[in-house]
């Protein structure tokens, strides 16, 4: 890193977020090809640990040492209100992101439990649940101040002693602006992208569908630019899961992605700078039918498959344990000289 | 379990065995009703957490508790020699399987580290390995004393205070024993039942399809009957595993299955006995390709889906992990009333 300049403020504007992101190094090449060498060694025939091989390999690489293991994961719940929200674009009333918050503090949600499973850190950031982004069917949900605030509140959040980092969310209205993001990012029909969030009918879905289209022909921007998809359409807890994914990536620490709202935040970075998500893979798919089509277009395959739609974070939570497994695996197996075991 | 007449023993002959299973109680209907119940208010959107929903309830029922955790699991792993393995149908050599015995012993292998994250004890169950079964391609693998043997060792081996249960295996040589099974329960074409193993080449595949072919020529009565196939077929670590599986359907026990050769033993006793399996379920689908088809016939949907192909119960420990989160998000987390969180 030393041959590079000195960097701005990543707060400055968008383009100074943008570059902190271009700049971010990448994987440990030599701990990789010690991770994959050890790997060929454990007492098991080639391959037999499927996924779990590659997820090692690749954690390793990001975290440079060939030997790791996960001893510190964090998760980051942001929570957001969305001025779009009173377009009746959810089953529930916008008091519940607050309701939630405190649900989360007391520990009561799905999130604190499958953290306390998991090992994990958990924190909540609620951002100024009282002043809800502006309705992005009028104009834009924040200007610059507000998103590089939303920005800046998860980059500081991430701790940099962490070793694995999931994101969460909590926003009443929020599958709708992560609907609108796809929508830009990727184009199609915005019937593709619009799903049932906490549980529209069929009438709401195609509300949720006039929605997003309107919020695009009202943001142009936003169709050519995925930041400012970002600012335009996203909401503050979207805003802050791309800083803090955006601060792993410069920390490499490797990171979780959650469900579609998540993802959605995070395809704002892919798109922002090639990438920007190397570091990061898909806990799970969730059953909003638009996130199995937006991993596709990030070349994610999701590591659990279990109908789940909470968000807060939760398939990413549980999907941690997936990736400690790999670690355990990879880290504490004996190799076949080690084991006195005859190697096929 | 009053009205029910005393049970003989159950290791007297195979179909004392099958009445013992066919006697054993159900779940708890009230309890799941209540777990129902339970999750209907919990703080979160209906069917928001997808199948970890039905997994705590499938286990609350099963442990006669609405708000049940998993605080003891137990993984079994019971190993067996082969005498197909004559037959040159592994690319690994009979002595690798007292070598992994001994890698278990030593904590060195996949099992130990999965089993340590999920917190499961783990024993192993080494079954005369200096004698191996029969060649079942010249006649059955096992006479029925030698069958009961190991269906009681398999059983005595479950720890009636554990509140879950793996079984998983090693045995050069026996996914041969599995496909065999596969293909007298479930007819088809030999080929399709016969995959790769810890790594056959194609002429090695089509050489285990035409010694499974044999296999069923030489042993008519596996193709009629179940614990025949298992009998004639199997190896002492299959007939173990499904005496373990017996065993906590007795007990009440929930059973998580691992691969192909753990669900082909598991799959004598469902064709055996209707319903012997209701309280296993799927810990994973395995990269060898008959799994699938095998779960299919079984009507078991996998928990995880990760190219793993190992055996030693490891899939299945993974897959502890999400059950695990299941209970906890079930037992855990704050009903709509406690956190006043408004409902929908």
């Amino acid at each position: 890193m030393k041959d590079r300049a000195p960097m701005s403020d990543p707060f400055a504007s968008l383009e100074t977020f943008r570059a902190a992101l271009a700049h971010a190094p990448g994987p440990d090449l030599n701990a990789q090809a010690e991770a994959e060498a050890r790997n060929a060694q454990l007492t098991k025939p080639p391959g037999a640990l499927g996924r779990l091989e590659e997820l090692a390999i690749w954690y390793a690489a990001w975290r440079g040492e060939a030997v790791p293991r996960i001893t510190a994961p964090q998760a980051l719940v942001f929570a957001g209100n969305h001025g779009v929200a009173a377009r009746g674009v959810s089953a529930f009333p916008p008091e519940v992101t607050a309701q939630m918050v405190a649900n989360f503090a007391a520990g009561g949600a799905a999130i604190n439990q499958l953290c306390q499973e998991a090992g994990a850190t958990l924190r909540t950031h609620a951002l100024d649940l009282d002043t809800p982004t502006a309705d992005f069917t009028q104009g834009p949900a924040m200007n610059e101040a507000e998103c590089l605030a939303a920005l800046r509140t998860g980059w500081d959040a991430v701790d940099p002693k962490a070793d694995l980092l999931v994101t969460g969310e909590m926003g009443i209205g929020n599958t709708t602006s992560a609907a609108a993001i796809a929508y830009a990012l990727y184009g199609g029909a915005a019937a593709d992208w619009a799903g049932r969030g906490t549980g529209l009918d069929d009438a709401g879905v195609a509300a949720k569908a006039r929605v997003i289209e309107t919020a695009l022909d009202v943001n142009p921007s936003a169709k050519t630019d995925a930041l400012e998809a970002l600012r335009c359409l996203g909401g503050r807890e979207l805003a802050a899961m791309a800083g803090a994914i955006a601060r792993a990536r410069v920390l490499r620490i490797p990171v979780i992605l959650d469900g579609f709202i998540c993802t959605a935040a995070a395809a704002t970075l892919h798109e922002a700078c090639p990438g920007a998500l190397d570091h990061a893979l898909a806990g799970h798919v969730s059953a909003e039918v638009a996130h199995s089509a937006l991993l596709e277009r990030l070349q994610k395959a999701p590591l659990l498959d279990l109908g789940m739609r909470l968000g807060e974070g939760s398939g990413a939570a549980l999907a941690i344990q997936v990736l400690k497994g790999a670690l355990a695996c990879h880290s504490g197996m004996a190799t076949f000289a080690e084991a006195g075991v005859a190697d096929g």
